[in-house]
């Protein structure tokens, strides 16, 4: 059985992300979303809800399922019986990181490969920091997040602004 | 009547923005210059004197004025009857998040248009951020501001660097 | 009155390169859409044929023409009376390339400004020569290229597919 | 059954293909190798004996298998029951061609995805055209090239230096 | 007699930057390799630690000197009767940083040159921060950094994880 | 003594080569221009034209030599007594096909490095390709080539056009 892995922060869940997230589950028996709990960042959702928003975005994908990991993804992804991480690429400058993590992961863990896809093009400007910013300042993100996701999201931005402008 | 919007923080101006708000303003009937009220940034020129700063920079360019935003950019460009944005572009890693920009406004307010120019080549190594930890440490930047920006620029440059290291 | 002029070869023209005219045009007075005569090259339309399915695919476009140029760009748009060139710019590639061609531009005939502007991202990934190949090997590339000109268009790349197969 | 297939020219092989290979087929139950049959190139090895030698550098991995095809990749590769396409990346400049011909083929078969993984840093300026360079100068390609192909890929490209400075 | 300056913030050493050193000093006479004091940064190890790891690094190279600096690096460049900058490269990302820089050194000081060079392939992957990131977290960072550091290293970043969780 | 070999096609020698061979000069106690005898390409001035065009475009360097080579650079590099290769970059792409080659030397000769040096600003868009292209339509290069070698370029370029066009 095929298990692969794909991380992020997921703060929060995009159409880019939910993507990746069935293009990929069809390529493998198993995929695991394993979101990040990063100790040194400030997200706006915590961990829980994260995960919670990322059950609701791919409730509709059979073989996915959501969970969180700290510490090495290599450890993660050992631990979880699988060989291979997924990650998406939206552009450039995402390869150029992507590429050195790659390396990096293989020099540690040779047995972990890490595969790539790209974002469909509909979606190759959407990014986590960038709806953040555009719903913060009351722009419409309705195309950009999965339609069930699109209230909390927008309010919790909307707060966010509110906190900042104090 | 063509109104295209010249969107920065411009802290500070450089003679590479004037560079590229002159050659704008030959296109356009009117270039309107919008600095960006970032909630978020620390700035090292407050939104006041950055405003006066690129006023006496411009005075030589008859159809430019200078404004302020907060919020979204595209708001601001439909309020002040514009349909374009120009930015200018230095370098590679410009043209990539710029791009991510573009396509995203353009999902957001498809009738907003985003041009690009390129700085011309004698300044395309010159950034504000450059420019203020060159004047920091005592470096000249006498041939990166215009001339009547020279002596206020440097010296706010200096007491942020006494600042830091009390 | 500002007119712009798109040069390229257009061999043969995409949906990408409309997307382009129908957002340049909206910039400008008068948009002239310029094919270039490349006495190396060999097109698989002539210049006759490539003004031709310009012509058909941007009819719907009131302020665009077509016209065609052997030798210097900067020389037929000062002819035109024009100051201003085009570029739709599709991806990092295309950028580097035009980036220098902007600044050898600058150097030669500096009272001439080329602006860029992104593809739109369902068509960044549609160029003349991908279109060629795919429908010489029989692909369907009726997405990519304007629906009038989508069959002459593929008859002519599959007797280009049979000349060189025999 | 997951079956994936690698497409290439390999003209000729080299350690970074095999490096992909190895790694490719450890993820999926069977990968295909596709020599691409180009009617418009003038290869150094015909297509046999690209087929000969990838065989022979791929024999001690089990579920690997060397085919060619003309015409789209897609068509074959829906022809063998596949719906994964693997692609290498060395660095950045395949990264821009790649990412074009994936958004390409997901427009034209979307049930096709295209995945990519990074060579090894140790095989990543490792490139048939340079191997062919280096070969043909009388330089030593031990380092780049299976052992069990050395001798006649170094003499294939000695005879093509001979026929070239006649 | 050709002195040539190595700046960086080395925090700490790692083998990629022990390979330039290895290789920088074969062209010059003399190479002095200086840690830049940043005022603005919280380094893991302090000045007088990294200046002590990098000699302990480089002990085995006999016309290398480590040494410190704050302020202008052009100023400590020409203080130390050298004209030449050495830079490692790994990537694409750090050329653009570096570009800009070089050519804003050449503005300010047209008499001192900024050389790079590529780190070696097997070490292309390796940074300060990654380093930091993956020892943090419990992975193995024996390849990555000189054998004489990697206790002091590996413990070092293992404290920072610690107080991070508490 | 440090001998360095800048190796290059220089078909023609342009502004940008010679702003690199003046400082590169100044770095080493001799630096070789190495012309590049590349039995593939059909170059527009001859191997003994290119050698007397970089001789004039250099007599004011004293430590710089003129000289040809065919086969393998690293095998002209080690006959001079050399061990450094340097290469002027102007952008982007130079450096991805560099980086590839820097690594695939050190793979072959591991005592030969490569360093880089970034081309002037004022220089950065200045090919000997654009030369051609420019000066063949008619366009005026007197900023870009070297005074004394203005006419003979200039009429090269324009003898060709007329060749092409009949």
């Amino acid at each position: 059985m095929k298990i692969a892995v794909c991380p992020g922060s997921f703060d929060p869940v995009t159409n880019g992300h939910v993507d990746i997230f069935e293009r990929a589950s069809s390529m493998y028996d198993r995929l695991i979303i394993a979101v990040f709990r990063n100790p040194g960042k400030n997200p706006l959702f915590n961990m829980e809800d994260r995960v919670r928003l990322l059950k609701q975005a791919t409730q509709h994908i059979p073989n996915v399922e959501v969970d969180s990991f700290s510490g090495l993804l290599t450890d993660f992804v050992l631990q979880k019986d699988s060989r291979i991480i997924v990650r998406g690429l939206r552009a450039l400058s995402d390869f150029e990181y992507e590429f050195q993590r790659a390396l990096l992961i293989k020099c540690v863990r040779p047995e972990i490969e890490t595969v790539f896809m790209m974002t469909s093009s509909e979606y190759s400007f959407v990014s986590s920091s960038g709806i953040k910013e555009l719903a913060q300042f009351g722009g419409d993100i309705s195309k950009l997040v999965p339609p069930m996701l699109y209230d909390e999201i927008t309010q919790r931005c909307r707060e966010l602004a509110a906190r900042k402008t104090l």
